[in-house]
């Protein structure tokens, strides 16, 4: 066990996609043990497309990280020292500890344990853990999805995307994805569940190609990136369509607010439900989610794809290539 | 009782608002019983904001009408001939008769029966009409309301909007409406429930206005107009809030797809969820619905305000009135 404590601090807020120039690598010594808490080592530290608005002043759902402080995350670590009761030395813990090697925590900071015999550390961050709620309440609290229904995904193989179009696999449902890359149309159709995948970037007439996609119009829309791309799914939402709103990816900045198609006309002559989810704020529904998912997961249902980068060193340019679309699964860091 | 029907045809699709120009006046005989069904004389026919869409060849939630046929409307009639042993003479019904003074129709036609001893006729067309029935669906249904919170309605002085003011008085919410005249305004707040309301002709900063109003938000967005209206009260907007998409009556058209500021972020950001009403399509709400509206009129807490026009010469010019806001309540013509 080090003496020395590596941190990412946030020196600088973004515009655009925080990069190398709003951080800063920082050593200092390991934290020592709060009282009534612990300290845990992570083992594998998150990069996560929300994070973008956490370095913005924009108005977010989240308060923005005050400047020169460790670049919030959450991570798997393990408990290196304690002194809570509940919290013994390797425990392995699922929470917000942070870009650091070593987080001194108290158990708020912890959103819930995992079990490493049940499934590896990156399953923990992945189907095991936000991705995986996001993608369960999104698809299934919110689009309230009924089997043989069309559903269509933004960023389809993306770490949310590629469990939504499992789930929606599982539940009868026919999915859509749209995609960045040729491989990862080949990802989406060979290993998350899509019946179908449309590479948004090489495709000319993108609205006609969901339209061939869909022939009978799209009764979900699981839409993380908003911008050109949902306007090329809108017109072909059907009836009593639902739409659940979880990033806006393909938007670079809404400072100056962004204009677009008006959807009034829409939401009212076709019934439509649109939900905008951020499952911070969902804590309630964590509990049963999580037996949901690891359900999912224990039925082979469920299969999360991870990309890992190596040292923590690489997290100031770890969101950038995210954005760029250049991770192959969820993106995480052992650092 | 007249051997002569008086109808009004549709003979030329609008790309506006539908006006003298769309319609004409033609007299027939009075029609023969069908088999099976039965002949109303219209004692009331509505007219209503969502006819424009009834006469554009624009995507919509219902067929447009066929040219050279009578103007689709419900009404008020009264049974004068029958073949049918559930309808008999002297039965007031709610129903799709037609902007004419006799209908022939069977029993699909009818939305419900009307207890002329528990309310007058244009009770029957307003508080325990359509109208009713879509503040209540859009209010109790979609909006989820909780005491306490904070409710904008725009065209607050409206059919709709004045129910909707009522009704969230009565569940203990603060309520502020939007309406186009000062007089409108003493309404809104003298008879309609609202806490207070704001003539968004007159007010140079509506968004500021509105913030003014309410200085904790807007929790709940009851929409009927879209466009510069709803842009200045959607910055408003709560986490967790909700819009019902009730009309769009401040967008002249849609046969060019009108652009306006993005919601994605603010949906995502706020959760907020944003749901279209089309009342004709919530039929499996109507037998409960109406049991809530007969109840909350019984109570005093409803009251619909109508404005009645005399003669069914005036129904080609009606909806050009209704959407200048020169109606002074409900619209409905005495034919």
């Amino acid at each position: 066990m080090s003496s020395i404590n590596r941190q990412i601090q946030v020196v600088k807020y973004a515009t655009g996609i925080p990069g190398p120039e709003n951080f800063t690598l920082i050593e200092g010594p390991r934290p020592a043990c709060p009282p009534n808490g612990f300290v845990v080592r992570n083992r594998l530290i998150s990069v996560d497309p929300g994070m973008r608005g956490w370095l913005t002043t924009e108005a977010n759902y989240i308060q923005p990280l005050p400047l020169n402080s460790v670049m919030r995350a959450h991570a798997i670590g393990e408990v290196v020292e304690s002194d809570h009761p509940d919290y013994r030395p390797g425990d392995a813990l699922f929470g917000w500890f942070g870009w650091q090697d070593y987080c001194a925590a108290t158990p708020d900071a912890v959103m819930w344990r995992c079990d490493l015999q049940f499934a590896p550390a990156p399953a923990w961050l992945n189907v095991l853990g936000l991705t995986g709620m996001t993608a369960l309440i999104g698809f299934k609290d919110l689009a309230q999805p009924r089997a043989g229904e069309t559903l269509v995904v933004s960023t389809a193989a993306g770490g949310i995307g590629s469990l939504v179009g499992q789930m929606a696999r599982h539940a009868g449902l026919r999915a859509v994805g749209l995609t960045g890359t040729d491989e990862k149309v080949t990802s989406c159709v060979g290993e998350f569940g899509y019946a179908a995948a449309i590479n948004y970037r090489s495709t000319a007439d993108l609205h006609a190609a969901v339209g061939a996609y869909c022939r009978e119009g799209v009764d979900i829309f699981y839409d993380n990136t908003a911008g050109a791309i949902a306007d090329a799914v809108w017109p072909h939402l059907r009836r009593r369509g639902r739409i659940v709103q979880c990033g806006t990816s393909s938007v670079a900045s809404w400072s100056t607010q962004p204009i677009g198609p008006r959807r009034e006309r829409d939401l009212l002559t076709k019934q439509l439900s649109w939900n905008g989810l951020v499952v911070l704020q969902r804590t309630e529904r964590y509990a049963s989610g999580l037996e949901e998912l690891k359900s999912l997961y224990a039925g082979g249902h469920l299969r999360g794809r991870d990309h890992i980068l190596e040292g923590i060193e690489q997290a100031p340019g770890a969101l950038q290539l995210l954005y760029r679309g250049e991770n192959r699964g969820r993106l995480s860091i052992r650092p």
